[in-house]
Order: structure tokens, then sequence, then C-alpha cells
């Protein structure tokens, strides 16, 4: 729940103890369910607040309920500022001989945008980058969602994602995008090359703008009559393919 | 929303057109809300409809909600017969060389059930066994977030799967566990046996006594400071893992 412009109400334990551990926000009041506080859980939020000298109030679990604006706080919350989001120049700096970038165009829910960026977190992916607008933005709920994931990833919010495709092509990044319907194999695709991987939104999938500037289109191939990965099942498999073809032994 | 003993509601043109795609239901009405009648999808259903013979009725959306008990039928539904779960003794006799199970060891939260029967559909699971007890159960929930995948799988539920686990081995398959904490990397692993894959619960994994049961126990490496995948993209990559490795040309 955003509720200021320039502050975030966490909830839920993950979000809230990756976001102490990533040391990215501004943590202004953490809040605790009493009958969390004593938890395991709890205490290892209590020594991270002690930490990082944020002021720790315990509360009823009606009153974080109100407080988050959710009842999926499972006793946990935060005010906290900003999301920090990354800036593109930032990542163009960085760029590298295996770099692994994602970009998710277009993810409206942002359940499946958490799940896509729990698992980039998990299989490697150096930065994501999503479009500023018609799209999930990195709110509270997707760092719920991604179990913390967000507070750790470099995220760049892009105006136009075709303007980042040419500088990572400038930069010698190959532009391969996931089509469920078409393309090669992702198992016949070599993906040991610095790479951006492009995951389209849930129904439309990648918009024939961003397609037409792709190096290269990769398929999943599907058995069964359904012939529809969802978008964080098929970003887990090609994610992964990624890191099995660049990890010495798994190749 | 089941509303009584032998009658499932469908809901979501997915599960629905699945299911009638599927043909293993006993299907006594479908209803169409007014606003989707005339498009495309609403001409699909009631295409197949016809040619069912089954009634179709038109009814407001409000109504609709009311009828299938959720406000995520998406302008259709269904009144069917129960879901025709598959018997394990049937799934024994027709096992083969390069038979692929799925067993989902108490998976609560039937969303992600539901993705994982998706995604194993898609990659070619032959059979899916859930526990009878303290695992979500195949609803119309489950139907419309598999995407109607539930409607085409061969799904048994078992009373106790440690019985079913022995028959399997006296049946020559495999029986692998995912821990995401342990064991062989999943890319190092020979996949290319009959297998039965095991996939534990969200929070606390595979249950120890099945555990004891298992042949070999698999993880997924990962990168980052998370070190958690959720239950249903560690699904996506290792059955997606099994199908590479079986695929001629990918493996």
């Amino acid at each position: 729940m955003k509720n200021k412009s320039n502050t975030d109400i966490l909830f839920g334990p993950h979000s809230v103890i990756e976001a102490l551990k990533a040391n990215r926000r501004d943590f202004r009041t953490i809040f605790i369910s009493k009958d969390i506080a004593s938890s395991e859980r709890g205490l290892t939020i209590r020594e991270l607040a002690e930490e990082r000298r944020v002021p720790l109030k315990e509360m009823s679990s009606v009153n974080l309920k109100q407080k988050t604006g959710s009842d999926l706080h499972q006793g946990v919350g935060a005010e906290v500022g900003p999301y920090p989001a990354a800036d593109i120049h930032k990542v163009l700096a960085t760029l590298h001989s295996a770099s692994f970038l994602l970009i998710a165009d277009g993810i409206q829910d942002p359940q499946n945008l958490g799940a896509l960026l729990r698992t980039a977190l998990c299989a490697g992916v150096d930065a994501v980058i999503i479009p500023r607008n018609r799209a999930a933005p990195p709110t509270p709920t997707v760092s719920r969602t991604s179990a913390g994931a967000l507070e750790h990833l470099q995220l760049v919010r892009a105006t136009n994602i075709t303007d980042i495709i040419k500088d990572l092509k400038k930069n010698n990044l190959w532009i391969i995008g996931t089509d469920l319907s078409a393309g090669t194999p992702v198992f016949s695709a070599d993906l040991n090359v610095p790479l951006a991987l492009i995951i389209g939104s849930e129904g439309k999938g990648i918009r024939p703008l961003v397609k037409k500037n792709c190096d290269l289109l990769i398929s999943i191939p599907q058995r069964g009559s359904l012939g529809s990965l969802n978008a964080s099942a098929a970003g887990a498999v090609v994610m992964y393919e990624v890191f099995r073809q660049r990890t010495p032994g798994f190749e």
C-alpha cells in the first residue's frame, strides 16, 4: 500500500526481512503483531531492526491489517522509503561478457511479476527491466509475492523499451524473445552469450514492435492439448536453461 | 464451488472449454454472461455445447457470480458432474519404460496446485498423484488456475503416498524427490529413466517418511541471497529438465 508519494508500506515477513538485509530502503518504523513478536521470525526481525536502529512497534493483528491495508501481512509490516529503482545508465555501464538481463514486457499481474522476480534472483539475473506504463509497478505487493527478491534486484523502470533494446544491442547483448508458439526451441538455442531475455505479457505475449527488435525468438516445446504455460512457469524454464548452459558441468 | 456432493460448478472460460474438449465430465448446464455471448470465445463455447448437446443459459454477470460463487468467472460457468479422479491401479497398469509421473506431496494452495498441473500437462507428465488428506483437492478453483489442464490429466487421489511409492518401485520406476537445499543438482541427474518426481509442500518440502523412500534427491542450484524458488517455479524447472533430457536433439 502506497499512502504518500515517498512512502511505501511493506507487508509480509519475507518482504520486510529481505528489505532490511538488502539495506537499500530508508526504514522508518517496523510493525510487528503481538502474536509473532516472540517467535523465531519475530526475534530475527527484532535483531535486524536493532542492527539498523529502526524503531519497532508491536500492535494487534487488526491494527496491522489497517496499517498495511492488507490481511496478507502475516504479522509483519514496515513504513519505508520508496523503491530504489535502478538507473538504466548504471546498468549499461556494468554490462559484461556474461550479462544476463530480463525484460518483462508488460506483465500486468503483480503476482506474476513477483513470481518472475523471485525466479530471476535465484537464476542469477543481473538486472530486470520493466516498462513504466501498462505494467505492474514495483509495489509492496510485488515485494511480498517475490518473497523479497524485489528488494535485492536491480530493477529499471523504462519509459521506452525499444530504445533500451537498441542501447543493449550496441553493447553486444543478444536480444532473445520468448514466443510460445514460434521460434527456435529454447533447448536448441545457444544461450551462453551476453543476453537480454524478453518475457511477454500474460495474454498477448511480446508486443510486435519489441518482437521486431529481437535477434532471436525462442519457444518452449509443449505436449498435451493445452499449449500454454503461464508466464512465470515459462520464465522459470527459460531462465534456468540460461543458467544450465552457462554453468560448467551442467552444459 | 461444490454445491452438492455429485455436482461441481466450474468457472472461467479455459476450465469450461477444456472440460468440454476432454469430454470426461457429465455436463448439465453451461452458463454464459450476456456480454460475452456473441464474442469469439462465446461462439466457441456455443459450438462445443451444441456438439455435446448441453443446454446453454445466458444470464447477467451478477447472476453468474452468484451461480459460480466467484467473481473470477470471466463470463463462463458450468454445472457438471464430479471430477473423474483416476484409479491408481489403472495408472499402474499402463506404466512403461518412459513413464513420467508427478507426486505433489501436500500442496495446500489451490493456485500453486493449478500452476503445477498446467506445467505438468505441457511437460508431458502421464499422471499426477496427490494425497487425499492435508492437500488441496481438485476443485473448480484448481481447474480454473490450471487453465483447464486438470480436465485432461490423469489425477490420482491417494490415501497413502508411501504405499503407492512402493508399488511404483516394484514397477521399476525411480522415485526422485526435489529437495531445494540438498541432493544432486537436477542438471547432473540422469532423468532419462522411468520416474516419479516428488514436489513437496510450499513451506515444509517433502515429508520425512516420503523422503526416506526416495531413490534420489535432486536440488535446483540457486544464486542470490534468497535461496528459495516457489513450488510452481521449481516444478517447472525440474519437469522441463526431464522433458529436455528425454527429447532427441535436446539432450
